[in-house]
């Protein structure tokens, strides 16, 4: 009998990340201060981030040890599953072996603890009070909320206060884990006052619950820093630890994956399953191909600009140079709310740039008939966000029926969906629709691109 | 470094269970027919159960072996792990050595998946084209609607109108497992509309939705049969591999418990998890204690009567001998909705009736502070229902630190809390109150129990 789970003891989960600096194919274009639009300093950085955290950014180490108190806890969930997607494939009558990295597995249901735990444990040996951080739907804002507390930290979260009102479960959790949440935006912020000045009844958006929470985290004397759950490098690769499980795994399985997938938002999920295997094809000559799936409401590498743009909507945090859908571009209300963001991680639009990446748009409706099906044929709830690595499965795989070629597809189940319900109640209703992004809409939001000296762009 | 989590793999999954017919300290009283209070011939129980269901409730086989197709889908999320709770032990400052077996891990977020995989097997074997179940919250609703899936049956469930009303959620789950569910009372059942006419605004209640379960299932001309979650012994035994997978990862921790603990509603995350422990117990000599909790305001096994009762409020299921609060008792609406039921597995009273086992109640508020120091220290956020378990768990811990012995505690942590936020909600809230039942009103209850010959009674 083949088997259809590939476990890792304790013993055998990886020690250390990859670290892609050393390996992309041209060096990272520098960090602008949002002001100057100057190359920033490590110490500008330091603000906002713990100090251990801003050299990880510019490390070139390929290798770095996890910390043990972070391995400590890992232990609870770590090694997440590998699992063959057996009743997926008999369902699609397809020869591909489809398999799938569990990352729901997590307390929190989601690839988002990883990096958390890391950012508490490194404010905790600054020794900081504490984080503050934005969450949009609250996947984020929860992990946050639990690494915090397991190292006694204090947690602010600025929560959109449309989510705040409407979602109350993830406020819950996180009140659960002990941490503070604010409707964003708040009167306790200088910027959250002056947008309620301007639009006392607004909904709130994620580009201004980052402003909140950077000017929380710069207003507060060092006794609280600022924590991203994506975007920045060394989130992406305290996610690494996903890929590097699974390279092991599929040893056990005696197979190696033809193409890997995730889906992207900010990119922490997709960075973290596919750089090590990006690893594996540039030092053993493999050639698995590397597959980002993204909302056709929101796509930043498919039609995007590759160009320097401000990380959040306030102009407040760094400029970098990414695939970018403009800093004012807010996507429609799609429920794969941690896929909505208006830029992507520098890495992985590097990757990009130099076509060591592919990228989809999917559409909505297609994407949950997917999670259904998944659903209905592996039993796993998926998230709304991991249901675009399904759907770019699904169809992989039933290429591969057409064509008759027995391939491995291997993609990452980023999270349940046990707290979108809601989300599949409106599908399943029918009240979800397509949304595909004009063209001229697209070109409007791009407009509104920072200059940059022509000096700094070809840095 | 001491391990944390103890994982099996696939090959080392138990391939049988564990039957505790053969072991029980009695013979198992019979099983009477409602109407005539006579033994019930299996003929009776195979128009409501699969008839393999009902063989396995004859059964003298101490160990049955598990369907191939069931292990096939076990094989997705079991083994489940074995957890040592070392940040709780920390925080306790125990000397205690505490785990928990995790059956969150499942699709459905339950041990109830277990069973329902089983049952709908069989249900399929038989040439069924579906079952009819109750359910309350929908934690049994779920695990029935993904089983009835992937075996490609109907699914029916009766769910209690004010929660088909307040906690859509957990329908929307069974919707998109591809069940129907219908709001009980309904009016397609005649029980349904007689309930109806009587109290057209009633909220329902378990004890309805089983009867209309039942009555759709008896009026389906053998199309259907009725699938019940717990109480029964087959129920209880498909869950053994909880505990037989315990017993082999507790040989890989190098230890083994002095006490094994579980939340008591129906009976079967409790017996599954406990009885291989009895049979260690009874064959090697072993002297671990079995500890079964139950709420306060449903305290079947501390204050109920041991005697012949009906399963059911409309006295349509059969007659068991259990502890019993009487058909008629309705406990208060708390939070733990799976711990609710006026009855006990039988099995789980005979050994409760010879001092093999003991039993506690544990009152609301404590127990769900028990289950915010669990999430806290371990991450991950308790069923109501199971954090009966951890309150147990942590006062035998304390006990161990007043004591100054080190003990080893394990506690069957029966499901996650994703789907129960709002009773997280209340409790931080401050809105939960405890319920401790005053005497004269469990004296009503118990007086309206069936009078039974005493022929039959002696049996």
């Amino acid at each position: 009998m083949e088997s259809t789970k590939f476990v890792l003891t304790e013993e055998e989960m990886p020690k250390s990340w990859y670290n892609i600096n050393p390996d992309l194919p041209s060096p990272p274009a520098p960090i602008l201060h949002p002001a100057t639009k100057e190359p920033v300093e490590p110490a500008f950085l330091e603000v906002l981030f713990p100090k251990r955290f801003v050299a990880e950014a510019m490390s070139m180490e390929r290798f770095i040890e996890i910390p043990e108190p972070v391995l400590d806890i890992y232990r609870t969930w770590r090694p997440t599953p590998l699992v063959r997607a057996r009743r997926l494939e008999k369902a699609l009558d397809t020869p591909a072996h489809i398999y799938y990295k569990y990352e729901g597995a997590s307390p929190v249901g989601s690839h988002k603890a990883n990096t958390a735990l890391v950012q508490a444990f490194y404010g905790k040996e600054e020794g900081l009070d504490g984080f503050t951080t934005e969450t949009g739907a609250g996947q984020w804002g929860s992990a946050l909320s639990m690494a915090c507390n397991f190292f006694d930290l204090e947690c602010h979260v600025y929560m959109v206060r449309v989510s705040y009102d409407l979602k109350p479960y993830r406020r819950v959790l996180m009140h659960a884990y002990g941490a503070e949440v604010f409707p964003s935006p708040t009167d306790s912020t200088e910027f959250g006052r002056q947008v309620l000045a301007e639009t006392p009844d607004t909904p709130g958006s994620l580009g201004i619950a980052i402003s909140e929470a950077v000017e929380a985290a710069v207003k507060s004397n060092g006794r609280l820093k600022y924590s991203l759950g994506s975007v920045l490098n060394p989130v992406l690769m305290h996610q690494t630890i996903i890929g590097q499980e699974a390279i092991k795994q599929f040893e056990k399985a005696g197979e190696y994956p033809d193409v890997v997938i995730g889906c992207v938002g900010g990119g922490s999920n997709f960075g973290g399953f596919s750089f090590p295997f990006y690893y594996q094809n540039k030092v053993n000559g493999y050639n698995t191909r590397i597959l980002a799936v993204e909302p056709q409401a929101c796509p930043t590498l498919t039609r995007g600009l590759y160009a320097f743009d401000y990380g959040d909507t306030a102009k407040m945090a760094p400029i970098v140079k990414m695939h970018t859908l403009g800093h004012s571009f807010i996507p429609p209300a799609i429920h794969a709310g941690g896929l909505r963001y208006h830029g992507m991680a520098p890495h992985i639009c590097a990757l990009y740039d130099h076509n060591f990446i592919e990228a989809i748009a999917t559409p909505q409706v297609g994407t949950f008939e997917a999670a259904i099906q998944f659903m209905q044929t592996e039993g796993i709830l998926p998230a709304p966000e991991s249901a675009h690595a399904i759907k770019a499965a699904i169809d992989e795989a039933l290429v591969c029926k057409e064509e008759g070629v027995c391939k491995v597809i291997a993609f990452n189940l980023s999270g349940h969906g046990h707290f979108d319900l809601s989300s599949y109640q409106a599908y399943l209703q029918g009240d979800l629709e397509d949304y595909d992004y004009p063209e001229d809409k697209i070109k409007a939001a791009i407009s509104q691109l920072p200059e940059i000296p022509e000096a700094i762009r070809l840095m």
